[in-house]
Order: C-alpha cells, then sequence, then structure tokens
C-alpha cells in the first residue's frame, strides 16, 4: 500500500513553491532540486496547474508560483486529487468480480479506515509541511534565481 | 493507493473458512468459491499458515481451517502482515533518495494518517467481517464438503 509516486511529486513541487513565495520557480531548477526527471515533472506540473494548485507565468523570465497560500492548500485534498486510485481493494472499484460483496462487511471496514486517514490529512495543509529553505541548502540549484517581475515587465 | 491484492485474497480465505468452523476446506473449493485461481490461493495459504493464521490438516480428507478463534484475528494484524510495503512514501524505505527528507514534516504526517488507518483495522476482528454461509448460496462449489474426522480416523 504505497502513494503513487505522482502524489509523491506532486507534494514536493508543492513544498519546492512554497519554499520561496517571492520569485517563480522552474521545471528544470526544481528536478535538479529534487533529482527528478523534468518530463516527469512536467505532468506533475500540468495536473497541478489544472487543480489550481500551481501557476504558471508563461514567457521569458517567467515560471510557476502556488496558485494559492500555502495555508488554503490541504494536504488531504492533493491527495486526493493526485491518487489515480483510492479504490483500497477490488470491490471498491464498478468492475468488481468479488463474489461475496453483495454481503461483505470488508468495504464497509476499509472505508473507514480511509476515512480515519484523510482525516488525519485534512488537517494540515502545505504550511504545516513546509520547510525553510536555510535548512535545506541543497535545494538551491545552480540555476539561476527568477525574480518575479511586474506584468508590465514582461 | 491499494492493498495488494495477497491481502484481498488472505482475507478472503479467512473469511471464507470462518463461515463454516465445522469442517476443513480445500484450496481448490476455495479458488472456485471466489474464482481466483489455485496457484495464487496455495502461497496465500502457505504465508496464512506461516504467521499461524491457518492450519492445515494434511493427508486424505485433510483440508484447512483457521488456527484460532475468528474473535482473536484482528484484521489490522492481518493487513500488517500480508502487505509487503507499507511505506506509503519514498522516505519510509531505508534506500530513499529524497533529498529533503532530513527535515521534511511530511513523512510524520502521513505516518500518523497511517496510524489512524490501522487504529480502525485493528478495532476490527475477522468475526466481525464475517458472513453465514446462507447469505452467500453460490459459496457452496461442486466440490464436496469434507468434515472434520478425528486424527484417530485419518
Amino acid at each position: 500500500m504505497r502513494l503513487n509516486t505522482f502524489t509523491d511529486y506532486s507534494l514536493r513541487v508543492l513544498m519546492y513553491l512554497g519554499t520561496d513565495l517571492d520569485r517563480l520557480a522552474t521545471i528544470a531548477e526544481i528536478a535538479l532540486a529534487h533529482g527528478i526527471s523534468e518530463n516527469h515533472l512536467m505532468k506533475v506540473v500540468q495536473e497541478l496547474g489544472r487543480g489550481q494548485y500551481v501557476e504558471t507565468i508563461r514567457g521569458r523570465g517567467g515560471g510557476m508560483r502556488l496558485a494559492r497560500p500555502a495555508g488554503e492548500i490541504v494536504v488531504g485534498e492533493v491527495v486526493r486529487y493526485t491518487e489515480a486510485d483510492l479504490a483500497l481493494a477490488e470491490c471498491f472499484t464498478p468492475t468488481s468480480q468479488c463474489r461475496i460483496q453483495p454481503a461483505c462487511q470488508l468495504k464497509a471496514i476499509l472505508e473507514e479506515a480511509l476515512t480515519a486517514m484523510f482525516l488525519v490529512l485534512d488537517s494540515y495543509t502545505l504550511a504545516d509541511l513546509l520547510i525553510q529553505p536555510s535548512r535545506f541548502p541543497w535545494l538551491a540549484g545552480p540555476h539561476p534565481v527568477v525574480p518575479i517581475r511586474p506584468e508590465s515587465e514582461r
């Protein structure tokens, strides 16, 4: 039982963006900081954009930043959004073939367990996960820091 | 995020064995009842034997049964036993490459979520999952029912 890599990377991207709100970050920079391939990150960032967790500023000097304050990004929501499959067992899926499903108690118990898990995850926001950049000197890659420029200058 | 098939099948085997404590069941019979391959089930039953959840009586007229009363088989314990990987994210593994791990708060939050989940699963036993055979007529396969015979007769 493991969260998928997509969720793991999504949380890492959000944590990275949350550590420095004063500038735009690039995919290359995050890929280097976390040691993750840019291709992987590209898809993660696209999805986070679709979910309105991240916003991307295009053009020269562009990059990305959090679309909302870190304190408004609930960890449980992100996990629900990025996990393609929260079906703990076959009986959670509409195509389940399990023959004892109609009266089995297992599904209800697993659902209760999942609810308990999300109660915890829903009680934390990205702000609770956030780390101070100074505690992570290796997050500062060799990529130039791109300050956020006013729209008019772009 | 999904329990592995091994856990799913283990719970189904235990539920099957728990529905009728007066006789020994065979792998062929459980495979047929649940529509699962015998090969898969063989490994599941071996592992459940190793964990002392199931005991096997060898020889003619042999089969298997629960090794303990259903009320003493805790669902959370079975899931911990059968899940090969309870590492919710990379940072749970000893070989983790995550660069922000040393001070990241995510692991602690995921651990708390996992604990909450197991608190629920630990509050139920197999007896809570058990179904009455009469509610599952399709569990009665065409395999002959093998009554438990006294040791002396085997």
